[in-house]
């Protein structure tokens, strides 16, 4: 159920409204928009009855919800929604005008490796530093990351670089950990699912980077950041990162054709990580034209300062003058759709 | 690597080998065999010198391991892994001669109905009684099972049934709860990469059913066992639930080749899951048949006494009469095989 | 649109209705049925009134058809289809109590080879024989089978060892050539929607085996089948031989589930292939197992005197011992379904 | 095996080495290139000797090829191909810088919807007409085109508009027909392995436009092009049309990274089909952006003047003003990559 408040509506009426919600025993989610606030009702699991909302002072209209998912709908929420990333320096927005491109290498493997990487990204154009220190892998036998040292690396990065930080969190206890250093909490494809882990990273302070199962459909990837509103965190961003199918050219299968859909959707914003989308070095930067071209809110991307080194992933892993490049590019195809990147700005100035 | 000792190698050699791996920072995992005992060595992320440990008293070999999967492989332990589950006189071996049928709602909605379902399953030839007090659902506003609730309402079970009892943990943190109650404990489809909960479930001293993920190779699925293992726990039941696909005449596409593949390079029993395989009622009995025909070591179905009325997956669900069917039936086709089930001791006595 | 007869209409009644329907310039299809008659109209593109035809002396019914097919559905024929194959002793029929065994090598090289195929697969209890002249092949540059020289083997095949004869045919033009010496015209997965070939097919007085495309939806693959029958061909035999997914352990993934799929929609026979749907030899024999016991109407084996010598395939064919086995543990299983296998006839006399 | 000739090397060394490989039984094809020729070798089923080759005049290297693909490949020629289509005024090149962009309806109706769609699309800067006389359609009651009436249309259409026609061959012995007519031969998804057909293209003296089948994987889809390159036409231009996975928000997945995988492999020119990629109105131009990002030398698309009316796919034809929005912003994105399409040369003059 999804209560529309008259555009004059008071906020004491929109009060009102969820304060006879929860009366009932449910969840009241007030979302302000331009013309004028919605309510989402959640915790509900039979039918309400509409007529019961409709007589409250300030409500225009009560609509049952069809679709399974609601607080993540452009129904209750018509604009796009604009999550702010960072603090101080560093702090940029996702599903504006900019796209915001994040980069860097898979794993945090060192003081030295991170800053090298940092650095190359930073001064291409990047405000936002990727680096896992917690690494979901395969094997128990491959390389899981540095824990809270690489945490505490990601920090160094941010205060050096003003760079935000996004890195992944992956299971509900170890977010406790990951949330006082991280500026996004990315949860990867394969706990896309895992919904201890979604409920958590809702009572988070920090945004959320929801990356799309492998082969999750769009209404399941819908819902999955559905758990993490429905919690009370509304600052989701989505990411398509290649689907599993028969073809073996690529890694995986990037498809694009999930953008335009979501957009039509959903408010939230939606970037795309063509590095594990293809899983090879030379077709990144092919696919993240294609990426802004389709619509996306953003990129993020693997880069490191020795690909060849890397503890993980360095076969997609861009060199630190290819990204320069991929960064010139895109920023040419973003003005043909009336957007920006951070490098639009560095050309004009 | 894999330590392979010598036929007449005692114990102290064994012991002795394993206090070398152990002292160089790895862990020793040994397998006795009929024949000889192996050693395989986990935590290693580059390569051993073979010559280091072929000088060591009672060694018969040191192996270079391939494949990315070590303790779960044949080449580690060649012969059929037998797995105990339960305790007192609700016993049950899987992996041997007799396959073993687990049965049950999908999720515990109340005593009465649990009873219900335990007490026709029970009579039918189930030995395992299967039920979900925890359940991990697509949306936030479904069902989200009875938690600790329903677990007492399965210790209930057990004792009043001789059902040994098989319920799913979502988290690390919710294992600690649920193995208390459980038997066996039920990774689902969509957690079987999920490092941390294969991690803890590594650390129990309860079997573990393994469910396969929607879109898991067979590697991947062998990897997330392996990932159990490794942490000590080698009483893994794996099972093949259906994949994704895009044939939609089904809810998943049931791969039944999966079990004669996993054989050949495993130790470990395999059971199937026609009920979440097809999701349709009416295909679980014929592709319950076609599992046990094709060389699975049990079958897990859901069963529900008033299967109309059920919280979820009730579409799936089998009458009682339906299951004491699909019993007999497939206890015939395990007589062709040389197999049995609990029914063929019923009809014999 | 479907025409229901009353169970008392007379032959001249039907005769009639069907005169009606061709005058309107549309295809009248009588299929007579145990109870009644029941008559599909095929060529219209729009909406016929229902009331045209109930006026009709001995017309029921007058139904409109939602799904995409007619005359293959259950709505038109509710018996099982008996297809019968063959001619003076070779006759066999699909469809019926009885399984039917079709095998034999991927491609005719030699009589040589063909007579020794030829002689164990009948020795076990095979009643058709299998054998490409024409091969569509992946690349330009593999063996394209001996042609016509390899369709006259066949025919000597036939004579000699009572075996009917199932063979490809590749386009409209070949199938000339074909249909003088096949017992059954086989349309591979790759030609499932060449609507060309089907409609000539169609125009056929020879079965038709249709295999199921690599990625052909239920609905496709009987919208397949309905093109042949539109044209007034009723006797196909579908065959399901894997579908393909990102599962890597075997060439395809053998989709089992399409089985009482088919049966609940449609009265035509349906039988497997082990042999294409795992691409692996000692995979063929557990998913025929497998296949009979979900009920399929037959089976289609690749069996070769020397497997390590074929042209193509031979990792996929059966030696001819291990085919003899299989047909001992097929026939046991269909026992269990209360069907039979020529080797049933052959142990019981 | 691939014969690299020296640079220096005389046409009548080329010729030479010709006689000898036919000598042998085997085709020469011939490939000058900007610095040397190459002389691919085909018909040979096994191997043969480089050094057989070598001593002969005029020959730099005899190279093994172990791809299963020879004449499509890049190791056979390195430059890119251009494919010259049309006649007169209409001509234009295919693999070059301009980007070559098909418009027109699914099927041709009439000739006034016909006209009304060429018009349209030639304003807005499209130099192709697509529209099907023979419709493959998955029923056999669905409208299957207008056959050779429609074929005479397309000529008049050309003729009118000076455009370059582009229509599907559903046959071999159909295309002895729509060769007459067509300036391009277009070869479904559906038909992409039907090796009949492509043995015909292969010897007509028309170009072909091969659609990737909807489960080819990248190596199948070159060896398909290879079948019409070794019977000697060397005009083939690639075409993904999406394939099919689970995903479910649009009726196939454009999967675009196949674009800078066959550039990588492959000398032939390659397009992009976003409306049957995507089976939706909405999605048609955010995907065409992206695919002229990614790098395709060109579109297919579908444009009906009155979509609601069109008797096939309407659902994913754009209207005449989304057409012509479109082809300006692709102009702009293909300026980003330093290519044209005629919109560029429209607005500079």
């Amino acid at each position: 159920m999804l209560i529309v408040m008259k555009p004059q509506a008071t906020e004491e009426q929109v009060r009102g409204v969820c304060a006879k919600i929860e009366a009932m025993g449910y969840r009241a989610h007030a979302m302000p928009g331009a013309q004028r606030t919605a309510i989402g009702i959640t915790g509900n699991q039979g039918a309400l009855e509409a007529a019961e909302f409709e007589i409250l002072p300030g409500v225009a209209e009560a609509i049952r919800v069809s679709k399974p998912y609601k607080l993540v709908s452009r129904e209750v929420k018509s604009e796009d929604s604009l999550i702010r990333v960072g603090t101080g320096e560093s702090v940029v927005t996702f599903g504006g005008r900019e796209l915001q491109i994040i980069a860097g290498p898979c794993a945090i493997e060192s003081r030295e490796q991170a800053f090298a990487a940092a650095g190359a990204v930073r001064k291409a154009g990047a405000r936002l530093f990727r680096g896992g220190a917690f690494k979901p892998r395969t094997s128990p036998y491959s390389f899981q990351g540095l824990g809270k040292e690489g945490l505490e690396i990601l920090a160094e990065v941010r205060r050096e670089f003003k760079l935000a930080i996004v890195t992944e969190t992956i299971d509900p206890e170890n977010c406790d950990l990951v949330e006082e250093y991280a500026d996004v909490l990315q949860i990867g494809a394969r706990n896309m699912q895992n919904f201890s882990l979604l409920k958590r990273a809702g009572r988070s302070s920090k945004p959320v980077l929801l990356k799309r199962g492998l082969s999750a459909t769009l209404e399941e990837f819908l819902m999955a950041a559905e758990y993490i509103l429905s919690e009370g965190n509304y600052n989701v961003i989505l990411c398509e990162r290649g689907v599993r199918t028969f073809a073996d050219h690529t890694r995986n299968t990037l498809d694009l054709s999930v953008i335009p859909a979501v957009k039509r959707l959903s408010h939230l914003p939606i970037i795309v990580d063509p590095s594990h989308g293809t899983g090879k070095r030379e077709k990144v930067t092919p696919l993240a034209r294609a990426a802004v071209a389709v619509g996306a809110d953003g990129l993020i991307i693997e880069v490191h300062a020795e690909p060849d080194r890397a503890l993980s992933d360095g076969y997609q892993s861009l060199y630190p003058d290819q990204f320069a490049a991929l960064m010139d590019q895109v920023t040419a195809i973003a003005a043909v759709l009336g957007r920006t990147t951070a490098v639009s700005a560095m050309t004009r100035s």
